[in-house]
């Protein structure tokens, strides 16, 4: 088995000492913070740092903006470990490390798509990283420094894909560092609106706003490193929604007396931005990669008491049907909730007879 | 018990049919569409319209293109009906139903903020409403027929709120139809992208990018018809991200030397725009308006096969833990999947007690 050192005991740093303790690496972990390195080795059953002798592989989890100067600074310690990072961008840490001493013939960048909203190393779980992509940035490295970072990624139940660090940047710009930025300020414009407003906020604003919860402090780091790559797709973005803008202000009634073929190209205008946003959604896989899942809803009435949903359980299981998915939707003070359940399309038939039958108020 | 005539046998039409029957009232349907009609009638116990008298109240559910005409006509063939809506805009066809002839004093304009994905009649659920705020607009209607169209929100279990046409109109472009169009056009970067960056796709990108799934033609007509409030809020979105992303482009490199304190003032855009996200993030209410939940999270480990879920559920139904919400991760071809319990905090130490002591992996 391999050695590790995890240089930083956050969330990603412990929750993949953990994975890889479990698979039977030997790991050493170091923090500059005594408190979290405590916490990270009594977790992992990990060795704190510094390790006896050099470490097969050094594994930087530090913030993006530390991340090119801790990786340099592994590189000089150790002269014959393999370093790697788990930063969410990778061309300027790559870049810095470089600069900084690195030796790129022993540099691979690394990137685990994966988090939660609880930080540090009291959030970590050996299981943070399953059936997600690893991604894994070769650089000019030696093969074998790429295959052993790609086999961290695999001890931790992660998916390795490897990719030029410069495509990887592109891509989160894309599907996560565009959504980040688009999520903040959609959030924003309700921070001065009036009580009435907010009141009205579905689910739809709840998705869409999700995500800006996240950390401002971490989120600068990661979108100022990004900056050429972000910028290109917030470009396209921004004149996107010049557009729609431009095209909803012909379309306000007070304007000069409306030509109908001039209220039907801003339409068109508004309805393109639509599909093109229909098909685009369209191209997101299912979770962790899989193809979109064709799974039947099955919506049951349940009372709102302990009890009922292991009732549901129990004759699913009853009749071996396995229950992919979940939602519960219940109203504070209501006296019934709806439950639905994500099933086989082949399953759905009988589970619905089935929950009829016992006296369930079952929807398609 | 009150009389009620609804026009448009589609998923909102059907389901306010359905809630109104189940608290006593007496409905008809009405649609052109003559199999839309006989599923509606079929799945409400409704009659089949016209009136064999006038109603208390009409209820139009079309299109928001159509809802204008629709409430002139009912208002002109039943002449002491009241007549209400359910078009997600407000201003724009109450106005048209006014020009078109409708009585202001029997006018009285609502919308319910519910939905689905599954469209039209066979969609249709009595408890689509419940727990979810329906929007008043009294104008300059009668005070009994403000109350009328109340007592139908409250038998759908909805909520009534009362406002001014122009307030729910401002409301709904910041909360609802700018999120629409920020979801589109975030998804519609997609369409392009190549699979590798697709293939990175989280579950951030998923939630922001959720209701561009929505149906466009419909959407249309929505943001169309509330094109002065939403291109209010779109502007100084629009002005947002070109700060950010002039930001952005600051801090790429390849510009002339950086100095230091162009830097910081880029970046301070940046993590401004960041931070403001997460405030207005913090004024969303919870689900159905209650206050944000305070719920404690118990994660558990379990094997990917029937009959597990069920297991816990029977323990923590045992206990007298209520189960408040529930999400499932799993990987397809792995063999456990985790679950995430939503429970009262005070439940939390002892369901997590109880299902270690019986031999569950549990995470705090």
């Amino acid at each position: 088995m391999s050695s590790l050192l995890v240089v930083g005991a956050g969330l990603l740093g412990t929750s993949a000492a953990l994975a890889a303790r479990q698979a039977g690496w030997e790991v050493w972990v170091e923090d500059r913070d005594p408190q979290a390195l405590a916490l990270a080795v009594d977790l992992c059953g990990a060795l704190a740092g510094p390790p006896a002798r050099e470490p097969d592989l050094c594994l930087v989890c530090v913030p993006p903006d530390a991340t090119g100067a801790a990786l340099a600074d592994a590189s000089r310690r150790y002269l014959t470990s393999i370093v790697s990072d788990v930063a969410s961008i990778k061309t300027k840490p790559l870049r810095e490390a470089e600069q900084w001493g690195a030796d790129p013939a022993r540099l691979v960048g690394g990137h685990p798509m994966a988090g939660r909203e609880i930080g540090g190393a009291r959030g970590a779980r050996a299981d943070l990283f399953e059936g997600r992509p690893w991604v894994v940035t070769p650089g000019v490295a030696e093969r074998s420094g790429v295959d052993l970072v790609r086999s961290l990624a695999e001890a931790c139940g992660a998916v390795p894909v490897e990719m030029a660090a410069e495509a990887h940047d592109e891509a989160v710009a894309l599907v996560s560092h565009a959504p980040q930025v688009v999520a903040s300020l959609t959030a924003a414009r309700l921070a001065g609106a009036g009580d009435g407003a907010v009141g009205l906020a579905g689910q739809g604003l709840r998705d869409v706003t999700r995500i800006a919860a996240s950390d401002p402090g971490l989120w600068t780091q990661i979108l100022a490193a990004n900056a050429p790559a972000l910028s290109a797709v917030l470009a396209v973005l921004h004149a996107d929604l010049g557009a729609v803008l431009a095209a909803l202000e012909r379309l306000a009634p007070g304007e000069a007396a409306q030509r109908a073929d001039d209220v039907a190209a801003a339409r068109a205008v508004v309805s393109d931005a639509l599909e093109r946003g229909r098909a685009g959604r369209g191209r997101i896989p299912g979770k962790h990669g899989a193809p979109p899942q064709p799974y039947a809803v099955v919506s049951v009435v349940v009372d709102d008491r302990p009890g009922e949903l292991a009732r549901i359980f129990n004759e699913a299981g009853a009749l071996g049907v396995n229950i992919e998915d979940l939602s519960i939707e219940h109203s504070p003070g209501q006296a019934v909730g709806l439950v639905e359940l994500a099933v086989a399309p082949a399953a759905a038939g009988a589970l619905r007879a089935d929950l009829r039958a016992r006296g369930w108020r079952v929807h398609d």
